[in-house]
């Protein structure tokens, strides 16, 4: 069994209004300096293959990340 | 500036329906082995202070994470 990590990003060009809403919150809540959020999705994926990385990525293309709108990355973890 | 990356996931006792969904439906697109999906979410910030991990981890606390049913963590990106 692999643990493989899936994360997925807005792509930077895509507005992002759930990071911007964040930022617009910490300064009322006490937090200085925080300039940028973006908010993504994790996906932990327990994979019983040995092509655990490909099942993972290919899971990604095509379920877990929207590819129009949001890049991903797959890693394997120890 | 320094980009700080803080992972929220459900704690490991707390039902996913939205991972369980995502199991059901990977066998029916063609990936197989799948045992396990957990769906959490991912925050990129760009902090401009001297104590930007601890503004993190202060922020991922009160705003980011529900603790009783999220664990997260926090770290700072090179």
């Amino acid at each position: 069994m692999v643990r493989v990590v899936v994360d997925v990003m807005p792509k930077p060009e895509i507005l992002d209004p759930q990071g911007q809403a964040i930022v617009r919150a910490l300064p009322g809540l006490g937090f200085d300096g925080v300039a940028s959020v973006r908010q993504g999705k994790r996906f932990e994926l327990e994979i019983d293959s040995a092509d655990a990385e490909d099942v993972a990525r290919r899971a990604a293309a095509e379920l877990l990340a929207n590819p129009a709108i949001e890049d991903f990355t797959v890693r394997l973890e120890s």
